[in-house]
């Protein structure tokens, strides 16, 4: 779905949050096979057994594409993505955990080099079935002001 | 393969550079598929000819699991991720672009908490078939100090 | 994004036409693995190059299974699928196709076994980059009506 | 394998059960990603829960194509896929349940535009492990006649 | 489709041709994602260029599996797969080629450790688009004798 | 990771073992949409219940496609595959055992048709996660020899 949201139209303090997902031992295995990441901290889950975890744990690429990828539901034409500050693992994602992603329009500011433009800081906060923050990241969005 | 690295044997400005990667459609449609971000951008090549670039443009989330992934060779059991920094998309990767990794130990420091470990930042520069820096991303790292 | 929508917020006649998705080779070998229909239409180059298509189909399954995919935007808490009627073939679909979805509120009537309840029934109508219908279906939904 | 059969010898009442398969967890997670729909009451087992059958259940559109899939083992060269008519989604599918497909042929007919064809029916049921009708629909070949 | 072929129902010099199926860079990228090599031969297109194919070239154990897989639409009940002598890739398979498998009954012995079985060697050739040979191997069955 | 090792430089008895890699339900349904190899034996958890080993086995040609994948750390440019001397398939695989390689060079010897070559056989041998041997082949590496 397309939405225009324009740089004043973002709400400082807005939250929602995502549907949910659970992370099946199928997304640990597609997402060795997209990444080439097999390290047995994710894909042994004999030597996972060794670990203080005591079982494979999610790839944190992995918690961090799918914790974005459920944010994806409405596409604004006038925003695009710059990138990511402060991106941490806070908490371990094991198979069967569900995870969501709550959304809160943390800080807005000029855009130093685009006048026309803003900056929106989406804090993003995956948590999981218990509501624990399992990763946290800040989105920075540049997005269009309003046509004078 | 397995190699213990302590805090101390990580030497700033060491640089290295994986092996390369063809993205392909194959890449643009798992991702999609892994993440449930079916964005037109990336998915509709009829709607990304109206756009700026013409083509359909990588998810940054990929180019991120992927570039990461690329430096996945390489086990230090006495190293842990902590996050990232900075992570940025500097230009659009495309079907068919080639990208790898280089990995610059840029710098070193102590951590806050924990006085038998210390921070390594890798910064993390993904290039495409033309050496432009696609992604960047500042690496951090947990890693043991040996021991007295 | 989850919306309640009565029977009786139905409006007859409504349409709404869905994002597009590019069918990609990659698509076709997906749909093959998943459903293990590997007939040559869909499979082999070389084969197909001899029918009167003179390339690679479709398989009619994955245009209707992505074909609804794309519908798949707003959850309707008070509605489920009942099935699908008149599901059609019209047109081949190959490899680099753009399909869209478009989707006609086609009926409402009463449900015979729930008085509670009506059917709606949805056109879905799968068009290509030239606005062709691909594929037709009937979608039946059953519907809570309004407490009174 | 291919196999000539035309119309005239389609008999009325013939009934063939397909090979089984189990339905995995992986399926869901393939078929969500292949057509991008994820519904928490496929994706989400937290969400499910809270559902009258208690689990995540399958998509109707990924039974209907691996049920029709697992009929795919015979290519008739002077046969195709008109359509389907009657689609219904009669029971919830669920991980670990096994599926196989029961093919009668229901109904013979003349092809009102084509003289040289007729119109076969194939009533597919797709069944569980403990026999019951998952999901059931009427498939519509087009065959050819004998040369006269 | 299973059918019950004993030893003695081998008839040495028999050939079988598979359906075929094109090789698609989408096969590349699975086959890496499922079992790890992502050797640059095979998923590095700037790479490939330097080597004196001038392209990528197919894993050898993905036309082995693959090719082994077109073979796989009978169900013998009263064999089992032993193993494979002279695994060779004769030829390189590139994206875009189609193969085949030939299958030649090429020997029958007795099993030296069990009376009531025989051997049954299965003479294994992929060929490609042009007829030519690109890996062959010897299947080893083991196949139960008539009972007396 | 690049190595460049020469004919001269293969130790005879030499000895290494892989990371290991859990066998998952997803890697027998990706192998079975990879190859098109949807035996019951695979596939069917009902099925398979009745046969002696009582569960699902892995295809023979997985095995050997990770096992072998578990092998690719280290690039060799001086060397390519010829083949694989007598695959066997020793113990079946189940869902959830954990296999890893282990790799002998058990012979060296001249290239008949190549004086700047030599022949190095590689032992592999697939384990389970109690060491059992499940898979063995004989890998047939053609190795230049140092330049005189």
């Amino acid at each position: 779905m397309e939405q225009v949201i324009h740089y004043e139209d973002y709400a400082l303090g807005h939250v929602r949050v995502t549907t949910g997902r659970t992370i099946t031992e199928t997304d640990f295995v597609v997402h060795a096979g997209h990444t080439g990441d097999f390290f047995p901290h994710h894909m042994d889950a004999e030597f996972a057994r060794t670990l203080p975890f005591g079982q494979r744990i999610a790839h944190g690429t992995m918690v961090f594409a799918i914790g974005v990828g459920l944010t994806a539901t409405v596409i604004n034409p006038v925003a695009f993505s710059y990138g990511y500050d402060r991106l941490r693992f806070v908490r371990p994602v094991f198979i069967g955990d569900t995870i969501r992603t709550r959304v809160t329009i943390a800080a807005k500011e000029d855009d130093p080099k685009r006048a026309d433009k803003g900056r929106v800081v989406e804090r993003c906060e995956v948590l999981n079935q218990r509501g624990e923050v399992v990763l946290a990241a800040d989105h920075i969005l540049i997005v269009d002001r309003k046509p004078a």
